[in-house]
């Protein structure tokens, strides 16, 4: 188990690859996005985008399980929050997505000595190494128990 | 259609209330963000959280969709990136999320006359009006073609 005093400001991890479908596109849309261009091929058409584009927080949730798949030795305890989210290109169908994480802070916890914060910067590259996705992400993680 | 030009900083917009289910939790942890405390009721008992908790990512999916259906008179082109988000307090089976938006910043574009950036302060609040999560979304709004 990684805990935090194991985890080094500067360490990198690359996540496997995600290739995203229209069908899931537009499934996630309806549900939570439903903006025309992304549940509407003919609507997506005339949008700035020209086409079918994934919404940004699936972009997001799919960056979340690329960093789960490649952290799965973290003690995670909870996530605290985001910081300077941008959406760079749109994710379209058929396209792929991998995450670049890199360890950018960490502070131990003033008020519980049994945890620490660890921030980490995500980029979500495509198939093209372009950037779609980034940002901060601040997490909870365990130190370990004293015995 | 409410242009860049309609929107006024100050602008407050309450949504309708979106109730979740135990299933639609561990539908979306397991598919974008598989930790235990998102899908394994017995794990989630010996987490932080004391139980089942919502995946943050589907807590921001859904005062997306609380904002588009709040928002759909709104000639939004796309989103371009969110800033300061925050999990206050966990979303749990049968809570329900509504969202409070205020408008709190517009500029035009300074290299495309036919649009603008509006920002707005999202806060989500659950059934006992308690602050779930808070972020500043930032949009590309269009404005009313010169004929």
């Amino acid at each position: 188990m990684r805990f935090y005093d194991d985890i080094e400001v500067g360490d990198v991890r690359r996540s496997d690859e995600y290739r995203i479908s229209k069908s899931e596109i537009v499934e996630f849309a309806e549900k939570y996005d439903p903006q025309p261009f992304h549940t509407d091929e003919a609507a997506a058409e005339n949008s700035v985008f020209g086409g079918l584009v994934a919404s940004g927080w699936q972009t997001a949730a799919i960056c979340m399980r690329l960093h789960v798949e490649s952290s799965e030795d973290t003690a995670t305890q909870a996530g605290v929050g985001v910081d300077d989210l941008r959406w760079h290109r749109p994710l379209r169908p058929g396209d792929s997505l991998r995450l670049r994480n890199e360890i950018g802070d960490k502070r131990p916890s003033e008020s519980d000595p049994s945890r620490g914060f660890v921030t980490t910067y995500h980029d979500g590259l495509n198939q093209d190494d372009e950037l779609v996705i980034s940002y901060e992400a601040t997490a909870m993680v365990r130190r370990p128990s004293e015995e």
